[in-house]
């Protein structure tokens, strides 16, 4: 299965009282479907994961497979554990999820011995086409592209590379391995067209969860139209990215979604609500 | 409560089969107690909490507190999660133990704001003498002074500070919190004595799961034998943990205390062995 | 003044006894003309101006002016101090260097106020047409984008940037002052394409001391051929690039400069040669 | 030769118009002989070395040995290149300098290798009595204990060590070296008293320029009070570097040193004067 396309990593909607939100889930949906994004990652960073526990990511993915109208639904399944990891993948698995994403463990710094041990007994365990997902400033640790070239040649279940470092340097290297069976993304808005021009199959984008941007710059560049893609990366999405990333990540993104949308949402704990500037900066960039 | 004196960050000691080994658990709290530590705290970052389950943590702690000897019991109940820090808190007092120690959540880096929620959430939902633990390394985030200081004054449960961080820059600065009331720990044991120099109340050092060099230079410092204290750490306890962190952490731990008690024990997945060359070392050592 | 294309950063040939091989720089600067790079940038990085006196630096530059064939000379006049930079500056001009290139004083931490002083004072003394130059892993600093705008606001003589921090999110918010006036290029080889498909003017590359795929690579970009610049990326320059970045920089460079050329090169004090593995992957390389 | 006690990082005041202000220069010995600092350290970091010309240096050493009084003086013989190191070594030689202080090249990040020929050729030229610098934050690297212990063991002039890097660990590595004939200084101020507690021969400590804390809390160390000496560090000395680390080093500490001595001094490119918050932080700490 080799994916190309826009893949939303999707928030995780929370009412008022910090329980998960289904009818807006709904919405985001819907909204997806309408900008025309390929594929709907949950349970990844931008849906915060490390603050919903086990049983809830399970019910949260069951929702997004039963209504992700055609698009194809690639699981997060990151943990601090093995253990945990495998639960969630055998899970996804039997929820009919169309792939998984995997990153090392974290908060005790993986080497790249451990993470290979990760890799090698979540996905023999769960067999199951398999993202491999770098995230080096949220894990404590790169996966170096000899661990990559490594777990590919071992697993014919990973399908693909899910790469959020910000470094192209890396990124760059890593293209390498790209070919008609290996999907490489880049997980960073801001660097999507950089990456396309070296053969990237697109991108992994959060600001899908309230503007189409980026699926308009991937469309350009699918088209050949590459100073619109390269005029709209500069003009659009950079600007957007910045803003929003002046204010804290996560508070600004969910704060953008619920105004997009005029949801009343909530801030589960520990997150906390945006300040009234940084509220103020987001409104005028979504009123433009 | 002001407590003072080494506390034992403990280890998890695993079966081969990647299971607890309860066993082991009791070797090594009667050798803590033989050797003098004020307290122990079960479910720390050198007990490998992020790879263990909640229901695994809460049997742990209770094993803990029943076979504690008369050794204060400072639970461990961090998270990436404010609800399962709340829940493991609210265990942890029902079960008995003396304080708690929580971290900020991490993962998704916290800002100075959710550093602050986390605490207030945690600390107002359980009621319990609580330490500060910072551990900006594998947090992501430091707790500021300024935050330490809004959450001691906010909260008349927190009654210490376990610092971690080895920026003895920000152990200077987090001194002036020090007080009858109010306990400071070293985390990092090749900086027991310049802390205690300062005022530290003690330290939680990991080389106490399998050698007692920690607890002498305290002794020595208390006594007021500031050259003995000095020779033993700059002699003693740096070479040894330079060469455990020359091997890996947390592999090399586990195996220094397999190796000291002879016990046949694991390593659960993503651990890994230690390499034959980090054994070796590690044997010279202990053989010392 | 727009420029378009390759710059090459130039090496500083040296004979065996350390001191500076003009017959050898003679040699590189016909082998640039042959290869067709735009302009050459002596007394940059690469030329390891730190190494050389002032008196050194003015020399090399009107050796490089009077052997230019027709390309542009972009003089660095670089400095831990801003009178230096000025007495550079003026010597330049004066030996009809086409611009400068100007970056923020290094050793002493400069702070955007200090970077601020440098320029304004080193642009208003000399009056000549000046590239900005961010290399913020060896001054310590980054020149922030409100910097740059302050900076190209303030003076008309400011003409380009080169950006070679390798961080492209800072070098895709910097192409928001691209401009029919104002040239940007990528300082970083493996950067190359990625920054030309969001408008950048060419690149400042080092590797074309010895090699012409980053001048082909540019080429192709440059005649609409993308996915044949994208493969010389790839696979020519990336691999290359990492190969020398293993052995350390700035000895690999050298090296691989004398062996193309088979010069009997130096390596001035405190530069070591390589080692024998790192000429024998640079051997191998250059064969191919 | 061996020295203990405290040493000052001489700042270079500068007339308004940013020339080197030698009256001032003569009021500053006198006042840091009034208040018992062992010896002075000029053409350091905190002399701006790298803003002075050649000539400059050489003739600022020269007045500082006509005017020490008996201080000991350690001349900064710190460069970007070797030759000029070598350079300025021979003429503090022959000027009658006590002992030189080396640090490794800067600006073009130097290896361990770099690092070894750099002092291999600086003393071997020079031959005199000299200090091992290591600033890692302002050389691009550390100086690591395998280098040092080389250096020492090849080099019989080499009679000491100033760790100016705040990092502990590193700095109790360190202190192996430490012996009847090795001095070992800390450059933190804020690090004193935690450094002479596991031996350290004294500090080369910058608020000595305007403020005698540093001063006390040695004497007060070396006589066993070691209650005093925490207080000092802790009460006094670390607020006072802390404000003035909070405005922009150096400008603060040329504020403070010329609004102690009511000095009206300049701020040579590119340094800027303080801001008015800035000042008014100074003044209130100078003013308890």
């Amino acid at each position: 299965m080799k994916i190309r396309g826009i893949i939303t990593p999707m928030l995780t909607p929370f009412r008022p009282d910090g329980e998960i939100d289904y009818d807006s889930t709904g919405k985001l949906l819907s909204y997806l479907k309408s900008i025309g994004v390929t594929g709907v990652f949950p349970n990844g960073s931008t849906g915060l994961f490390p603050f919903l526990s086990m049983e809830e990511r399970m019910r949260f993915l069951e929702f997004v497979i039963e209504n992700s109208r055609g698009m194809k639904v690639l699981a997060g399944i990151g943990s601090s554990s093995t253990q945990e990891s495998i639960r969630l993948g055998k899970h996804a698995k039997d929820a009919g999820a169309d792939a998984l994403v995997l990153m090392p463990t974290y908060y005790i710094t993986p080497g790249q011995e451990e993470i290979r041990r990760h890799f090698d007994d979540v996905i023999s365990s769960v067999r199951k086409e398999t993202f491999i997902y770098n995230i080096p400033q949220l894990c404590g640790a790169r996966i170096e592209p000899s661990t990559v070239e490594r777990l590919i040649s071992g697993h014919s279940e990973i399908i693909g590379l899910k790469e959020s470092s910000a470094d192209m340097r890396y990124f760059s290297e890593i293209m390498q391995f790209s070919g008609p069976d290996f999907s490489i993304f880049q997980g960073q808005d801001d660097l999507l067209i950089p990456s396309m021009a070296i053969g990237a199959d697109g991108g992994v984008c959060g600001l899908t969860n309230f503007s189409d941007h980026v699926v308009m710059a991937f469309k350009a560049f699918s088209a050949g139209k590459f100073q619109e893609a390269s005029r709209i990366q500069v003009e659009k999405i950079n600007p957007l990215l910045r803003s929003l990333l002046v204010s804290r990540f996560p508070s600004a993104y969910y704060y953008a979604f619920y105004r997009k949308f005029s949801i009343k949402g909530g801030f589960r704990s520990p997150m906390v609500e945006l300040s009234a500037d940084g509220k103020s900066a987001v409104d005028k960039l979504l009123s433009q």
